[in-house]
Protein backbone atom coordinates (compact mmCIF):
# COMPACT_ATOMS: atom_id res chain seq x y z
CA UNK A 1 0.00 0.00 0.00
CA UNK A 2 2.37 2.25 0.92
CA UNK A 3 4.35 1.63 -2.36
CA UNK A 4 1.60 2.60 -4.69
CA UNK A 5 1.22 5.61 -2.91
CA UNK A 6 4.13 6.73 -2.60
CA UNK A 7 4.29 5.69 -6.89
CA UNK A 8 1.33 7.90 -7.53
CA UNK A 9 3.10 10.49 -5.39
CA UNK A 10 6.02 10.73 -8.17
CA UNK A 11 3.95 9.76 -10.86
CA UNK A 12 1.78 13.04 -10.30
CA UNK A 13 5.26 14.63 -9.29
CA UNK A 14 6.67 14.24 -12.94
CA UNK A 15 3.26 15.62 -14.18
CA UNK A 16 4.12 18.54 -12.23
CA UNK A 17 7.34 19.30 -13.62
CA UNK A 18 6.27 17.83 -17.03
CA UNK A 19 2.93 20.09 -17.56
CA UNK A 20 3.85 22.41 -14.53
CA UNK A 21 0.26 25.05 -15.98
CA UNK A 22 -1.93 22.12 -14.10
CA UNK A 23 0.05 23.24 -10.84
CA UNK A 24 0.74 26.90 -11.63
CA UNK A 25 -3.33 27.82 -10.50
CA UNK A 26 -4.75 26.96 -7.37
CA UNK A 27 -8.24 27.27 -8.81
CA UNK A 28 -9.77 26.84 -12.60
CA UNK A 29 -11.31 30.32 -12.41
CA UNK A 30 -7.16 31.83 -11.94
CA UNK A 31 -6.17 30.20 -14.92
CA UNK A 32 -9.43 31.88 -16.94
CA UNK A 33 -8.58 35.13 -15.39
CA UNK A 34 -4.79 34.99 -16.32
CA UNK A 35 -5.38 33.47 -20.04
CA UNK A 36 -7.96 36.44 -20.59
CA UNK A 37 -5.45 38.76 -19.38
CA UNK A 38 -2.48 38.02 -21.16
CA UNK A 39 -5.34 37.71 -24.49
CA UNK A 40 -6.16 41.41 -23.63
CA UNK A 41 -2.12 42.24 -23.38
CA UNK A 42 -1.47 40.44 -26.54
CA UNK A 43 -4.66 41.67 -28.12
CA UNK A 44 -3.57 44.93 -27.14
CA UNK A 45 -0.26 45.43 -28.43
CA UNK A 46 -0.86 43.31 -32.06
CA UNK A 47 -3.66 45.60 -32.51
CA UNK A 48 -1.37 48.46 -33.01
CA UNK A 49 1.18 46.60 -35.31
CA UNK A 50 -1.98 46.18 -37.19
CA UNK A 51 -2.61 50.11 -37.31
CA UNK A 52 0.64 50.43 -38.65
CA UNK A 53 0.63 47.63 -41.09
CA UNK A 54 -2.62 48.72 -42.38
CA UNK A 55 -2.63 52.69 -42.92
CA UNK A 56 -4.67 53.90 -39.81
CA UNK A 57 -1.23 55.09 -37.76
CA UNK A 58 1.35 56.54 -38.90
CA UNK A 59 4.38 54.25 -38.85
CA UNK A 60 6.81 54.77 -36.01
CA UNK A 61 10.31 52.36 -35.62
CA UNK A 62 10.09 52.65 -31.93
CA UNK A 63 6.49 52.24 -31.56
CA UNK A 64 6.53 49.52 -33.79
CA UNK A 65 9.61 47.89 -31.56
CA UNK A 66 8.11 48.49 -28.44
CA UNK A 67 5.30 46.65 -28.98
CA UNK A 68 6.74 43.58 -30.47
CA UNK A 69 8.70 42.98 -27.60
CA UNK A 70 5.34 42.98 -25.84
CA UNK A 71 4.06 40.34 -28.23
CA UNK A 72 7.03 38.36 -28.36
CA UNK A 73 6.70 37.98 -24.78
CA UNK A 74 2.57 37.71 -24.70
CA UNK A 75 2.12 35.04 -27.42
CA UNK A 76 3.89 32.88 -25.22
CA UNK A 77 1.56 32.94 -22.16
CA UNK A 78 -1.91 31.93 -22.48
CA UNK A 79 -1.26 28.20 -23.26
CA UNK A 80 -0.84 27.36 -20.15
CA UNK A 81 -3.46 28.39 -18.51
CA UNK A 82 -6.22 25.75 -20.08
CA UNK A 83 -6.32 23.08 -17.77
CA UNK A 84 -8.64 20.47 -17.65
CA UNK A 85 -11.92 21.62 -15.33
CA UNK A 86 -11.41 25.12 -16.70
CA UNK A 87 -14.40 25.31 -19.29
CA UNK A 88 -16.94 26.62 -17.13
CA UNK A 89 -17.31 29.96 -15.24
CA UNK A 90 -16.22 32.95 -17.43
CA UNK A 91 -14.93 31.84 -20.30
CA UNK A 92 -15.62 31.57 -23.80
CA UNK A 93 -13.43 28.84 -24.77
CA UNK A 94 -15.25 26.35 -26.68
CA UNK A 95 -14.98 22.58 -25.32
CA UNK A 96 -13.42 21.63 -28.33
CA UNK A 97 -10.11 23.64 -26.81
CA UNK A 98 -10.14 19.93 -24.50
CA UNK A 99 -11.81 17.87 -26.69
CA UNK A 100 -9.33 18.34 -29.73
CA UNK A 101 -6.36 19.11 -27.55
CA UNK A 102 -4.26 18.12 -30.07
CA UNK A 103 -5.40 20.24 -32.68
CA UNK A 104 -5.73 22.99 -30.32
CA UNK A 105 -2.02 22.73 -29.73
CA UNK A 106 -1.36 23.10 -32.94
CA UNK A 107 -3.13 26.32 -33.81
CA UNK A 108 -1.00 27.41 -30.44
CA UNK A 109 2.16 26.66 -32.41
CA UNK A 110 1.38 27.82 -34.98
CA UNK A 111 0.45 31.01 -33.38
CA UNK A 112 3.32 31.50 -31.53
CA UNK A 113 5.83 30.80 -34.90
CA UNK A 114 3.88 33.01 -36.56
CA UNK A 115 3.81 36.24 -34.14
CA UNK A 116 7.28 35.42 -33.53
CA UNK A 117 7.96 36.42 -36.82
CA UNK A 118 6.13 39.78 -36.65
CA UNK A 119 7.60 40.76 -33.53
CA UNK A 120 10.98 40.29 -35.84
CA UNK A 121 9.68 41.66 -38.48
CA UNK A 122 8.02 44.69 -36.35
CA UNK A 123 11.83 45.09 -35.03
CA UNK A 124 13.52 45.45 -38.16
CA UNK A 125 12.46 49.38 -38.73
CA UNK A 126 10.75 48.81 -42.18
CA UNK A 127 7.20 48.74 -42.68
CA UNK A 128 7.02 46.68 -45.82
CA UNK A 129 8.27 43.92 -43.39
CA UNK A 130 5.92 44.21 -40.88
CA UNK A 131 2.80 44.59 -43.70
CA UNK A 132 4.73 40.82 -44.85
CA UNK A 133 4.52 39.46 -41.19
CA UNK A 134 1.16 41.14 -40.11
CA UNK A 135 -1.57 38.88 -42.25
CA UNK A 136 -0.35 35.66 -41.82
CA UNK A 137 -0.12 36.35 -37.72
CA UNK A 138 -3.28 37.53 -38.03
CA UNK A 139 -4.81 34.84 -39.90
CA UNK A 140 -3.38 32.50 -36.85
CA UNK A 141 -5.64 34.87 -34.66
CA UNK A 142 -8.82 34.21 -36.49
CA UNK A 143 -8.48 30.61 -37.39
CA UNK A 144 -7.75 29.57 -33.66
CA UNK A 145 -10.68 32.25 -32.59
CA UNK A 146 -13.18 30.59 -35.24
CA UNK A 147 -12.12 26.88 -34.38
CA UNK A 148 -11.92 27.04 -30.49
CA UNK A 149 -13.61 30.70 -28.89
CA UNK A 150 -17.28 31.36 -28.53
CA UNK A 151 -18.73 35.22 -29.83
CA UNK B 1 -7.19 82.97 -36.66
CA UNK B 2 -6.21 80.19 -39.52
CA UNK B 3 -2.51 80.47 -37.77
CA UNK B 4 -4.18 79.56 -34.02
CA UNK B 5 -6.12 76.57 -35.47
CA UNK B 6 -2.32 75.68 -37.03
CA UNK B 7 -0.55 75.90 -33.51
CA UNK B 8 -3.51 74.41 -31.73
CA UNK B 9 -3.12 71.36 -33.73
CA UNK B 10 0.80 71.22 -33.57
CA UNK B 11 0.25 71.44 -30.09
CA UNK B 12 -1.88 68.65 -29.86
CA UNK B 13 -0.20 66.38 -31.77
CA UNK B 14 3.01 67.11 -29.80
CA UNK B 15 0.94 65.92 -26.94
CA UNK B 16 0.36 62.74 -28.70
CA UNK B 17 3.60 62.38 -29.42
CA UNK B 18 4.94 63.01 -25.86
CA UNK B 19 2.14 61.01 -24.67
CA UNK B 20 0.60 58.51 -26.67
CA UNK B 21 -0.66 56.69 -23.95
CA UNK B 22 -4.10 59.34 -23.83
CA UNK B 23 -3.82 58.55 -27.78
CA UNK B 24 -4.13 54.91 -27.62
CA UNK B 25 -7.23 53.52 -26.10
CA UNK B 26 -10.50 54.50 -27.53
CA UNK B 27 -12.29 54.29 -24.34
CA UNK B 28 -11.33 55.04 -21.00
CA UNK B 29 -12.95 51.36 -20.18
CA UNK B 30 -10.35 49.86 -22.73
CA UNK B 31 -7.58 51.31 -20.52
CA UNK B 32 -9.00 50.19 -17.33
CA UNK B 33 -9.08 46.66 -18.47
CA UNK B 34 -5.72 46.69 -20.39
CA UNK B 35 -4.41 47.71 -16.96
CA UNK B 36 -5.64 45.14 -15.10
CA UNK B 37 -4.83 42.67 -17.59
CA UNK B 38 -1.40 43.81 -17.47
CA UNK B 39 -1.46 44.04 -13.65
CA UNK B 40 -2.69 40.16 -13.54
CA UNK B 41 0.08 39.19 -15.79
CA UNK B 42 2.62 40.76 -13.92
CA UNK B 43 1.24 39.83 -10.78
CA UNK B 44 0.97 35.89 -11.43
CA UNK B 45 4.71 35.54 -12.39
CA UNK B 46 5.71 37.89 -9.86
CA UNK B 47 4.25 35.45 -7.32
CA UNK B 48 6.01 32.58 -9.16
CA UNK B 49 9.29 34.32 -8.31
CA UNK B 50 8.50 34.78 -4.74
CA UNK B 51 7.48 31.48 -3.92
CA UNK B 52 10.81 30.61 -4.77
CA UNK B 53 12.17 33.26 -2.98
CA UNK B 54 10.25 32.37 0.13
CA UNK B 55 10.79 28.71 0.14
CA UNK B 56 7.35 27.68 -1.17
CA UNK B 57 8.18 26.30 -3.98
CA UNK B 58 11.81 24.82 -4.78
CA UNK B 59 13.95 26.68 -6.82
CA UNK B 60 13.96 26.37 -10.57
CA UNK B 61 16.53 28.13 -12.22
CA UNK B 62 14.52 27.86 -16.06
CA UNK B 63 11.28 28.72 -14.28
CA UNK B 64 12.78 31.46 -12.46
CA UNK B 65 14.30 33.26 -16.26
CA UNK B 66 11.14 32.55 -17.47
CA UNK B 67 9.33 34.09 -14.84
CA UNK B 68 11.58 37.03 -15.03
CA UNK B 69 11.18 37.39 -18.91
CA UNK B 70 7.47 37.96 -18.26
CA UNK B 71 7.82 40.59 -15.53
CA UNK B 72 10.63 42.51 -17.03
CA UNK B 73 7.77 43.31 -20.12
CA UNK B 74 4.57 42.98 -17.67
CA UNK B 75 6.32 45.99 -15.56
CA UNK B 76 6.65 48.48 -18.49
CA UNK B 77 2.59 48.17 -19.51
CA UNK B 78 0.33 49.61 -16.93
CA UNK B 79 1.60 53.09 -16.32
CA UNK B 80 0.35 54.05 -19.79
CA UNK B 81 -3.39 52.86 -18.99
CA UNK B 82 -4.21 55.69 -16.15
CA UNK B 83 -5.34 58.33 -19.02
CA UNK B 84 -7.47 61.23 -17.29
CA UNK B 85 -11.29 59.91 -16.98
CA UNK B 86 -10.36 56.02 -16.48
CA UNK B 87 -11.14 57.09 -12.90
CA UNK B 88 -15.18 55.58 -13.17
CA UNK B 89 -16.24 52.56 -13.48
CA UNK B 90 -14.65 48.97 -13.02
CA UNK B 91 -11.44 50.02 -11.13
CA UNK B 92 -10.10 49.93 -8.00
CA UNK B 93 -7.51 52.77 -8.62
CA UNK B 94 -8.14 55.86 -5.73
CA UNK B 95 -8.50 59.30 -7.02
CA UNK B 96 -4.90 60.40 -5.70
CA UNK B 97 -3.71 58.48 -9.14
CA UNK B 98 -5.06 61.53 -11.00
CA UNK B 99 -4.93 63.97 -7.90
CA UNK B 100 -1.44 62.98 -6.77
CA UNK B 101 -0.14 62.47 -10.33
CA UNK B 102 3.88 63.09 -9.18
CA UNK B 103 3.91 61.04 -6.33
CA UNK B 104 2.25 57.78 -8.74
CA UNK B 105 4.70 58.44 -11.16
CA UNK B 106 7.53 58.69 -8.89
CA UNK B 107 5.42 55.36 -7.08
CA UNK B 108 5.37 53.40 -10.79
CA UNK B 109 9.52 54.23 -11.14
CA UNK B 110 10.44 52.81 -8.32
CA UNK B 111 8.28 49.74 -8.67
CA UNK B 112 10.17 49.77 -12.50
CA UNK B 113 13.38 49.80 -11.30
CA UNK B 114 13.12 47.35 -8.50
CA UNK B 115 11.15 45.13 -10.30
CA UNK B 116 13.93 45.15 -13.01
CA UNK B 117 16.43 44.81 -10.70
CA UNK B 118 14.42 41.69 -9.71
CA UNK B 119 14.40 40.47 -13.00
CA UNK B 120 18.25 40.49 -13.55
CA UNK B 121 18.63 38.95 -10.08
CA UNK B 122 16.33 35.63 -11.20
CA UNK B 123 18.00 35.48 -14.61
CA UNK B 124 20.84 34.79 -12.44
CA UNK B 125 20.42 31.04 -11.67
CA UNK B 126 21.46 31.88 -7.96
CA UNK B 127 18.63 31.38 -5.56
CA UNK B 128 19.71 34.07 -2.97
CA UNK B 129 20.35 36.77 -5.54
CA UNK B 130 16.21 35.59 -6.11
CA UNK B 131 15.66 36.52 -2.39
CA UNK B 132 17.53 39.57 -1.94
CA UNK B 133 15.41 41.46 -4.74
CA UNK B 134 12.46 40.14 -3.99
CA UNK B 135 11.45 41.96 -0.93
CA UNK B 136 12.37 45.06 -2.16
CA UNK B 137 10.62 45.02 -5.33
CA UNK B 138 7.44 43.46 -3.71
CA UNK B 139 7.52 46.87 -1.38
CA UNK B 140 7.03 48.94 -4.01
CA UNK B 141 4.27 47.11 -5.08
CA UNK B 142 2.67 47.13 -1.27
CA UNK B 143 3.48 51.15 -0.87
CA UNK B 144 1.82 51.94 -3.90
CA UNK B 145 -1.05 49.97 -3.73
CA UNK B 146 -1.81 51.11 -0.26
CA UNK B 147 -1.58 54.96 -1.81
CA UNK B 148 -3.37 53.82 -4.97
CA UNK B 149 -5.55 51.28 -4.77
CA UNK B 150 -8.88 50.38 -2.95
CA UNK B 151 -9.51 46.74 -1.47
Amino acid sequence: MKKSVLTLTLAACTLCLSAPAFAQFAKPEDAIKYRKASFTVLATHFSRLGAMANGKAPFDAKLAADNAEVIATAIKLPWAAFPEGSDMGETKAKPEVWKDAAKFKAGADKAQAEVAKLAAAAKTGNLDNLKAAFGPAAETCKSCHDAFKNK
